[in-house]
Order: C-alpha cells, then sequence, then structure tokens
C-alpha cells in the first residue's frame, strides 16, 4: 500500500537525531513526518542520564541558537547543573546536567506532539524507495510506502544492533529494544561505505543498595545553571546530589581476571569503540599504571532508585560486573538492576557525505547522527537539526547550509566527519576547535541565531528575544566606551577596591574592563557609574566580549601561523610521552605513527589542532632541552 | 554462571500479573526476584488506558483488599473516574478509570522499587532450571542461572508473540517490544499443554487531529470515585473528560471491502480471540444487522495528545484502517499515530492448574496472567496475586490458598479457569459469578482483608484501618438496631419526608434502613438522631449490609435450588433466540450444542450461571408459550 500524501521531509528514528531533525524541517514548515519503532521511547538516553559537558554543552547552545529543543528539554529534566571549567577561561567553560530520564523523554515528545507540520508514526522501516540514484521514500514493516522528497536516517545503534555481556550476544538496538535488521540488510545491498562501531554502557544500580555514608558528596552549582538561551531556573525540577566513588587495586584485579570471557579481548566484538568513552576494562589495560579511576554515580531520576556509575562502562560477563561493582568503596553491597554491555552496530564512512549531510550516493538520502560515526546524544542532535534543515533547504531548492569550522561547534563536528572520517566513535571536545576562543557556550546565540532566523529553523519569539538581547549587549558595550574615569574623580579607595589600584591617567570603562581581575558587576558598583544591565546573562556577555577581544585577536593570528608550520619537520627521534600537556592517547598515536612534518602529525585521526599548538610550543622551546631533562 | 544467591520466588515478566506476583510475594517476606525485559516497561498497560469496568473492577478491589498496588497506582494515575451502573445494585456497580500510561508506570515501579525483600533485575528469560519435576531456577539470555524455590511465569503476549497487520505479520511481544521466542521454544519442549490465542488493539489517534465539537463529551462523576480502600480523591491527577462517537454505514462498508486482507477472516491467525473484546471486523460480521457501534474516545494522558478509540480494536491492513477511521463522525481528518494489530501468542491450558496456579507438571513453578489464556490488566494482576501468595505459602510450608466462588471473583476467575479451561482469551463478568450479590466491590475489604492479614500479604497499617473499619460498621449497625421509631414520636412531616410516610408501629432504625427508599444520611437527619458516622464509604457499607441482607440470603437459597436443577432437561426443540435475556453470545452458543439438560449446557463454556438463571426462569414460565407468542 502507498500512504496516500508525500512528504517533504521523513526522518527514521525517534533517538536525538531524529527527533532534532524532525522539529527542524517543521519548524521550516515542510511537510514532516517520523517514523520510530515505538513512540514510547522517543528522546530515549540510551546510555547516560546527563546532557552536555566539555564540547558537548557547546554543541547544546548552538542547537538551541539555531531553535532545537535539546537545551529546552533539558530545563525541564535537569535534576543537578553544573558549569565545568568554571574557574578557566570561557571558551572551555561548559555546562552540564543530570537528567531525569523519563522528565527527558516527555519534554521531548510533548515538543514534538505540539509541533505543526509534523506527523508521528509508530512503524519500523524496512527499505528505502528509489527512483534512479534519487531517494523516492521508505517502505514500512507493514509494506507501508511513504513518498518523500527527501529522507533522513537517524537509526542510531539500531542497524544490525547486537549487544555483548561476556561471551552471551543477542541481537538489540539496545537494551530490551528491537534492533532494525532488514533496513541494515538493505542499505548494505545499496553499497554505502558501511562499517561496525561499538560503543558500551555501564550496569544500573538499586541505589537503595548504596552506602552513601562512604562516598563523597557532589552538589550542583548554586546559583543553578540554565541551558536554553531562552530558559530559566524556575523550570528546572528538584535539584540533587551525585556522588563520588573510585576504582582500586582489587576492582583492576577482578576486571584483569575477567578479561579472557571479554569479548573486547577475546575478539568477539569487531566493531571499534570510542577512545574518550572506553570500557573500564580497556581503561585498566591502557593505563595499566594506574591503579585508580574516578566514578561518578549520577540518580537517573527524581522518582527512581536507579543509579548510573560513569565510569565503569563494561562488557564484562555478568559474573564479573558484580564482583567488580562490589568491589568499589560504597558498593559493597551494590544490587545490579541491568547488566552493562557494549552493542556493535553498522555506520556508514561519513566521507560519502555533503557538509549537507546529504550522501553523494543517493540523491535526497541525508544521514544524522550516530549512524555516521559519532556517540552521545549532542553530536546526535546537532547532526540531526543540520540535516532537517538542509533536507527543507533543498526541499525549498536553496542552498545548502553548514557553519564554516570557525563559526561553531558544528561546522568543526561536520568538518571533521566528511573530511577525516572516523576510525572510532567521534565525540566532541573543545580541543577539536582551533578557534575555540570564538567557539564559546555563551555567545553560540551571537555565532548563529540570526543564521537561523533567516534560513527559517529560528521561530520569530526566540528572534525578537535575541534582537533584543543583542541591542542591550551592543548598547551596554558603547556606553562603556563612552564613560570615562580620570585620576581623582574618585576615592582612592574606591578605584582600589574595584580596580585593584588607582589609576594615573583616563581609561574608558571598556578598557578598564579588559583587565583580568575587573569583573562587570563591580565596575558597576563604583559611586556615580548608573547599573547598566540587571540581566546577568547580557552582562556576563559584555564582559567576555570586552575581556577577550585581544585574546580573539591573537587567536586568529596563530592560526594563520599554524598553517605556516605546515611544512614544519618533526625529529624523527623525538619521544612525544616528554612534549607537555599532550593526552597519552595523542602521546601513544604520534609515537606509533612519527609523522615526518606536523602537517603530517595534524592529518593523523585522533591528532587535534590544539595537539599540534603543544608540539609547535615545544619546537620553539627546543625539543632537546626537554629531552635531556 | 550461576548467581550466587537463591531465591525463594522469582517472578518473570513485569506485566501486570508480574508485578503484583512480585509484590505480594516480597510482602510476605520472600526473597523474590522480579527478572524483566526491560525496566522501563514495568506496569505498562499493552492495550486499552483504563483499570476497571463491570467485573474488572471487582477483581481490582478485591487485588487492593489483599494488599495489591493496582488500585492504589490507578488513583495515583487515573484521569476519569466512573462508577458504572452507579444507578443499578450495588453487585453490578462498578468502578472504572481512565488512566495517564506514563503515570501509571512510574506508580507501580515506584511501588516495586521499594519494595523490601524485592530485587528488580532486567534480562529476558530463556529457559527454566528443572531438577526431576521440580523447578529449581530460570536461565536468561546472558547465560546467567538464578536458582529459586518456585518460579512464576507471567510472560504476557510475549511468547512466540506474532503480530499482525492485514497480510502482514512480524515477531514482537508486543507493538515495539521484542518477544520471547527461546523461552516459548523450551516450554513447548516441555510438554505443557500449549495453544495459540489472539488479541487486537485500536489504532492510536492524534488528538489534535480529532474534531472535538462533533463529538458527545462523556465527563467523569462528580463527585469523583475513588479506587483503592485506602485511597482519596486528593491522590488523583487532574482529571479529564473523555469523548463518544459511533461507526456508520460507511464504516461497516469500508471494513467489509477490506475483509479478504483480514488476518482474522483469511486464516492468517490461528489464535482464538475474545469474544467478549472482538475486533470491529468480527463485530460487523457477527452482528450483521447493526449498523452503528459505539467508540469512546479515550484519552491516552495528561500530557500527551494521543487518543485511544475504543471499541474499534482491528487487524486490518493499515490503509483500511486509515478509511475505517476517517468515516468516522469527528474523525474525517484523523492521524493514526499507531496502526491497530492483533496479536497470537501461546497460552497454557489452565486445567493443567491446580487452585494455587502451580502446574501440576512441575512443582513449584507457577503460571499467572496472559500465559493462563485471560486477557485483560485485572485478570492478569488478580491471579499474579494470587500466585506470588502461594508461591510464597509453598515456600512456607504452608497450605495454599484460593477463595471459593462465593468469596471473591478472584476464586471465580480460578475456579473458572482451572475447572472450564478456555477455548477463548478469558475475561471477567459479573454474571459469571453465582454469588454476586455478596461479591460487591464494596465489600471486597470484608470478604478478603482478614485472611490476607492471617496469609501476611496484607502489611500492619492496612489491617489496622480495616479493623477501625468493621469496628465502626459493626458498632453502627448494632446501635441502629437499638434505636426504635415509635409513632408520634417525631412529628408526621419529618417521617414522610424520610420514609416515604408515617409509620404505625415501633420499629428499629435497622428495620427502616432496609427499605427500599430509605437512605441512611436521610435516617440521620431525623430529629433527635445522633449522625452515626462521618466516613462516607463506612456509611455506604452499612447501608448496603442492611439493605441487602435479605436479597443474599435469598439468592443462597437460588444457588441451591440451581443445583438441583442440575438434571433438569431442555426440551430438543427450543429456539433460544427467544429467552429473554440472554446475550447474543449465549443464543448463539445454545442453538449450537443444543444441550439435553440445565447441566450439561451449564458446562458448556462462555454460558454464565446468569444465563442458566435465565433459562430456569424461561422454563418455569413454560418456552412453549414464549415460542408461540
Ligand atoms: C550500549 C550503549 C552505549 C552507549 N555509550 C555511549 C557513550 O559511551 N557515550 C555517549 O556519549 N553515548 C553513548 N551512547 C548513547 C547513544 O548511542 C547516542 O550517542 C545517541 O543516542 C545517538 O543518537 P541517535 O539519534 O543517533 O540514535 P538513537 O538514540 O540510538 O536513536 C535511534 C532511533 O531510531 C529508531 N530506529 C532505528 N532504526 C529504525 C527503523 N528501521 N525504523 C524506525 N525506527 C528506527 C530507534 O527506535 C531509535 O528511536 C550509548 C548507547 C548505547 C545503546
Ligand atoms: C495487541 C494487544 C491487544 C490487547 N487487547 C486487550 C483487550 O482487548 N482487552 C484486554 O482486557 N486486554 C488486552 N490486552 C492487554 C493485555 O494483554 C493484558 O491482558 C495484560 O497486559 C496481561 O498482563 P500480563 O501481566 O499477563 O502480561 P503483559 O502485560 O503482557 O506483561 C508480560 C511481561 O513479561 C515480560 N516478559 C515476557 N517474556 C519474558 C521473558 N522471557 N523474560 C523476561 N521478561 C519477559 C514482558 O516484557 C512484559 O513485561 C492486549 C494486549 C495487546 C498486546
Amino acid at each position: 500500500m502507498r500512504f496516500s500524501e508525500t512528504f517533504d521531509v521523513i526522518v527514521v528514528g525517534g533517538g536525538h537525531a531524529g527527533t532534532e531533525a524532525a522539529m527542524a524541517a517543521a519548524r521550516m514548515g515542510q511537510k514532516t513526518l517520523l517514523l520510530t519503532h515505538n513512540l514510547e521511547t522517543l528522546g530515549q538516553m540510551s546510555c547516560n542520564p546527563s546532557i552536555g559537558g566539555i564540547g558537548k554543552g557547546h554543541l547544546v547552545k548552538e542547537i538551541d541558537a539555531l531553535g532545537g529543543v535539546m537545551a529546552e528539554a533539558i530545563d525541564e529534566a535537569g535534576i543537578q547543573f553544573r558549569v565545568l571549567n568554571s574557574s578557566k577561561g570561557p571558551a572551555v567553560r561548559a555546562t552540564r546536567a543530570q537528567a531525569d530520564r523519563v522528565l527527558y523523554r516527555q519534554a521531548i515528545r510533548r515538543r514534538l506532539e505540539n509541533q505543526p507540520h509534523l506527523w508521528l508514526i509508530q512503524q519500523a522501516v524496512d527499505d528505502l524507495v528509489l527512483q534512479g540514484d534519487r531517494i523516492a521514500g521508505v517502505v514500512t514493516q507493514l509494506g507501508v510506502k511513504f513518498s518523500a522528497h527527501t529522507v533522513i536516517l537517524t537509526t542510531g545503534t539500531f542497524l544490525a544492533g547486537l549487544a555483548h555481556v561476556g561471551n552471551n550476544n543477542f541481537q538489540a538496538g539496545r537494551a530490551g529494544d528491537p534492533p532494525s535488521i532488514s533496513l541494515a540488510q538493505r542499505l548494505r545491498e545499496m553499497n554505502l561505505p558501511v562499517g561496525r562501531l561499538k560503543t558500551g554502557t555501564p550496569p544500573r544500580i538499586d541505589g537503595r543498595s548504596i552506602n552513601y555514608s562512604l562516598l563523597q558528596e557532589q552538589p550542583g552549582d548554586d546559583p543553578v545553571p540554565v541551558f536554553s538561551f531562552l530558559g530559566s531556573v524556575a523550570q528546572h525540577p528538584r535539584q540533587i546530589a551525585c556522588w563520588i566513588t573510585r576504582t582500586n587495586r582489587r576492582t583492576h584485579d577482578v576486571i584483569r581476571d575477567g578479561l579472557d570471557r571479554s569479548p573486547l579481548f577475546t575478539g568477539k566484538i569487531e566493531g571499534i569503540g570510542p577512545r574518550y568513552c572506553p570500557s573500564i576494562e580497556d581503561k585498566i589495560m591502557r593505563f595499566s599504571d594506574r591503579d585508580s579511576h574516578t566514578i561518578f554515580l549520577e540518580p537517573e531520576g527524581l522518582d527512581t532508585h536507579e543509579v548510573y556509575p560513569n565510569g565503569i562502562s563494561t562488557s564484562l560477563p555478568y559474573d564479573v560486573q558484580i564482583d567488580l561493582v562490589r568491589s568499589i568503596r560504597g558498593l559493597e553491597n551494590a544490587h545490579i538492576t541491568r547488566p552493562g554491555y557494549a552493542i556493535e552496530y553498522d555506520y556508514f564512512d561519513p566521507r560519502a557525505l555533503t557538509r549537507s549531510l546529504e550522501t553523494r550516493a543517493i540523491e535526497g538520502l541525508f544521514f544524522a547522527g550516530q549512524i555516521n560515526g559519532t556517540t552521545g546524544y549532542e553530536e546526535a542532535a546537532a547532526q540531526g537539526l543540520l540535516a532537517g534543515l538542509n533536507a527543507s533547504l533543498k526541499v525549498q531548492g536553496r542552498d545548502a547550509w553548514c557553519p564554516r569550522r570557525d563559526e561553531a561547534y558544528l561546522g568543526v563536528l561536520i568538518d571533521d566527519l566528511i573530511t577525516r572520517g572516523v576510525t572510532e566513535p567521534y565525540r566532541m571536545f573543545t580541543s577539536r576547535a582551533e578557534y575555540r576562543l570564538q567557539l564559546r557556550e555563551d555567545n553560540a546565540d551571537m555565532r548563529l541565531t540570526e543564521m537561523g532566523y533567516r534560513l527559517g529553523v529560528v521561530n520569530e519569539s526566540r528572534w525578537q528575544a535575541f534582537v533584543a538581547k543583542r541591542e542591550a549587549i551592543e548598547t551596554e558595550q558603547q556606553r562603556l566606551r563612552k564613560l570615562w574615569l580620570r585620576p581623582g574623580m574618585l576615592p582612592e579607595a574606591d578605584l582600589v577596591n574595584v580596580l585593584g589600584k588607582t589609576i594615573e591617567k583616563e581609561y574608558s570603562l571598556y578598557e578598564l574592563l579588559r583587565r583580568p581581575d575587573v569583573t562587570y558587576a563591580r565596575l558597576m558598583s563604583l559611586p556615580g557609574i548608573e547599573q547598566g544591565l540587571v540581566d546577568e546573562r547580557i552582562a556576563e556577555q559584555v564582559e567576555i566580549n570586552v575581556k577577550y577581544e585581544g585574546y580573539i585577536e591573537r587567536q586568529k593570528q596563530e592560526v594563520a601561523r599554524h598553517t605556516a608550520y605546515e611544512m614544519t619537520s618533526l625529529p624523527k627521534d623525538i619521544d612525544y610521552r616528554n612534549v607537555r600537556g599532550l593526552s597519552s592517547e595523542v602521546q601513544q598515536k604520534l609515537n606509533q605513527f612519527k609523522p615526518e612534518t606536523i602537517g603530517h602529525a595534524a592529518r593523523i585521526s585522533g591528532i587535534t589542532p590544539a595537539a599540534i599548538s603543544l608540539l609547535l610550543v615545544h619546537l620553539k622551546r627546543g625539543f632537546e632541552l626537554s629531552e635531556i631533562k
């Protein structure tokens, strides 16, 4: 049977990529259909109950700046909010929130159900309909053919999904959900460049069996951060604490003893896992000198005792998981409610995609999310939004759009994927962005909302709020430029209090705000200075703009210089373990590949622009020196 | 691997039977393990979002009287409460509530998570462990062996589940959830008496596409009813209305035109479906003279637009479903979010069970719920509770317990199952109970809570509340017996107002309350009579007790007489369509089988005791007469 209506955009899959894709296309006015296995699992978090973190928080803010739903949803579902790196520069500051899984699903589903132009249908997609090398629609498990101008596949970990626990394995999309077998077969027949990846999740623990008195408490931040540019603290549900514990020598012994039944080490798992979210058995093997790793015990919600032990993702056998968990302080009597497992699934080489996430082989077919070899909700959501946007632009006969690397993490993500491809599940880090001083969380809206509005993915009310904010910032910066402080104008004590010292010549407030120790709030406390802004987020923006103007300028020059260093040769005998600041993964890779030039090094997958900067610094210092030392 | 601890009771499956079974066993202090596919689907309503109704409401109250969770959960999750048959006698009055699915799952899961002695583990069970003809445990998909003294299987529609939509079918436990294939195979190898049944569900509709202005509104009752004996209106979430519409000739034409692709009529489905919750295509075929059937549009929750169209359960092809729905008033533009489907699954002949729901073949193995050939959440939950209770009694070395037919619907249910077996999915009706005047919703606690407490399945606080209530009733009945009204004692106007007339001799208030038109509240309004009870539910109990004392007595005699009629012969040429009050199903069956005696008729499956009463009445009247008329 053929469904009577033709859609502009069909999105397959209701995970994080699929929901953003469907929402974006519908916001752009396209007649959009979201087809997914089960409407009950819309917005389901397959693994950790949290959103954001370093690099990822940046993506969430960008998604929000483009009108997406992730930030809004976590504002309604977040039970602990923190700003990571809050003591560091604003570029690497990142928001992270624990989610109540049930509330998160509800927040996503409510938005999907209420979005005009969007149809939801629960049905598994088994096949694609092609017309020559153009997509024409999809066929579901019920044999129904849905026609569409464009199709976005966001199948996550479901394509030929195979779950592993020890030597046991079973077909699944994730624990408890059926896999997508037929579609995987059909895609393989289409000769798209397919591969296998794997990812893992830790066992879940019954909180009633945890001895919290032995653990370190980790409260959320006060004041409580907010994710969406349009959000407020009042939207948050009740806030609660997380807890910290650690693995120990016994834990590591238990793991080593179980390795002979680990599917990762016995070759049962073919797919490659994420180096950056490694399983605990991976960590023990790779960092064999460390005898302890941190574990964050994260509550799964307000209304459940289940706890997510962040840091012990594993596919070891069930008995080893039990011993492993119970070897940890505070978890001596822990009851495991769900075993940890690894999942292997089909992904497609993203180098076969254009910047708009359209496949080069099949016109009108887009891929977004984990299917492109990434890992993480935020990476998936960001791609979903972009794919939804570009499918819509295509239907509208407009040019595709993708932000540049200096405009957004989203640009970095897409550029990395389509130019470098992946050799392991790709996740975002601030270190992947060479322009990261300008790609901050705080200015994501300034970077993207105007473009989003012009493209049609940002609605009127968000746009109005943005324009008002932008004007307020501009007005305030102008005002600060025009307000001059002259020596003797104010009592010395006030100046010392606010500036740390007196002034000997006249300065505009703008210039004074550039100084590292001077804050906007304290400047405004100077007698006779009228308070310019009440909204703290706008004030913060002004402060960062003014303070980092110089840095950003310098960064741009630095990047230009890097390009010149592209040809700089690297000595053969260098031991990268002595290069300060490099992560041990990067050190390993460089020692393994021994690249000849900086350019060569930069093209090795996993070697970030930040690592290249460190190398350049090292070379300047003279590596011989550090070798000898 | 063998899990280190041994459990008293392992329950397989977290549906309605499984959750009550696990809770009951844990309340009895047994070390209990609940193993289920997915902790996210604990307490999931597979089909209609409602609890209760005629016969079913009675079971819910009995479950509650025995300390179960269903009534408490629906009090927290119910978004529309009504008392059906409220104008009829108290025996057939029944409470029914629409549920918010998400809140219902949460209410069940919260109770499971907080129940002492109960462990929850997410894992599929693939096999049973036997020691001779005794159960010893189960083996999960991960190859983990969990040992136990008793095991309760509550696998619902999952065993070898096969979903049908038109000519398409696919393996599933229900839409979106994987089936249980391995366990089904193993059970078949064990030579238990297996069969196939089927049940169906309607398509779901996006409420935004419904034209409510064309529909009849159906509000809940005011005052709002409460399900649990310990519950209160304050626990209910926001209350909303349902809506009523009807099928019409065009609907029926659409269905008839689609029958050639109906898996029910083309023989694709082998399993037998429930006559009493028939699919709409069944109804059209069986009642071909009717050109309209009622449809109740029931909201699926407070936070979703999805609507459940009660009355059009179907497994017709998807295109027919769309046309069918859109032919209905108010649904002209309806968007289907999930297709309706039928599901076929393995069940086991309940005649192979004892009254405690233990299998005769394998000691310590219990079956409860849909696996026994029943349909409905309430029937499943009731069996679950009984199985959990009896597994516990067995572990404790105590005698099994099952209420008699005159004590509880639960007794009727079990007795019907194990003596008659099923030929189609079994659901409860008040007509199945020959003692139904004493098996009322209102007195379920009086019938069962004391026994539940003695058995250990009712906790102390429920027991205390019950004892207080029972004493209050007893005290008040004594008081009413001792309060005498003599002619002339009160102004005539007052007497006429309350009793409808004056009195000529002295009466106790107890005697006066027996009169059909006299209510407790009005009796208490007589001048000089002190108000005895403030709690309305207790007052109602007193009123019913007093009023129906006589009826119940007479009913018992009636039943005794029935037994004598067992041998009464039935004329061969009787046309049962002329027997007043028989449902058309019963008429059909009797005309088909032409039983020789009343006893024979009574043993035909589907012929209820109530039908037998009607037959006896008919015979007394002289069937010849009615034949001629
Ligand atoms: C075991 C496991 C471990 C993980 N570990 C990590 C980790 O270490 N770090 C991390 O950041 N993230 C991890 N994740 C999270 C996760 O994989 C994501 O990165 C994220 O969920 C990807 O989003 P997505 O939208 O691409 O896919 P998903 O969230 O997987 O959603 C896919 C959706 O598509 C639907 N679907 C699939 N096929 C079909 C079809 N044929 N027809 C209809 N619907 C279909 C599915 O039902 C589902 O709704 C893990 C997930 C799992 C399961
Ligand atoms: C399509 C459909 C139509 C229906 N129609 C009706 C109707 O018309 N009228 C009506 O009253 N009711 C209907 N129902 C409701 C329903 O079937 C029930 O009657 C009720 O849910 C039965 O409860 P249960 O506990 O026996 O099983 P279920 O609610 O089905 O629960 C079974 C549980 O066991 C788990 N499980 C199964 N096998 C395993 C295993 N091997 N290992 C671990 N866990 C396992 C499952 O995951 C699930 O949690 C319908 C259901 C479906 C799916």
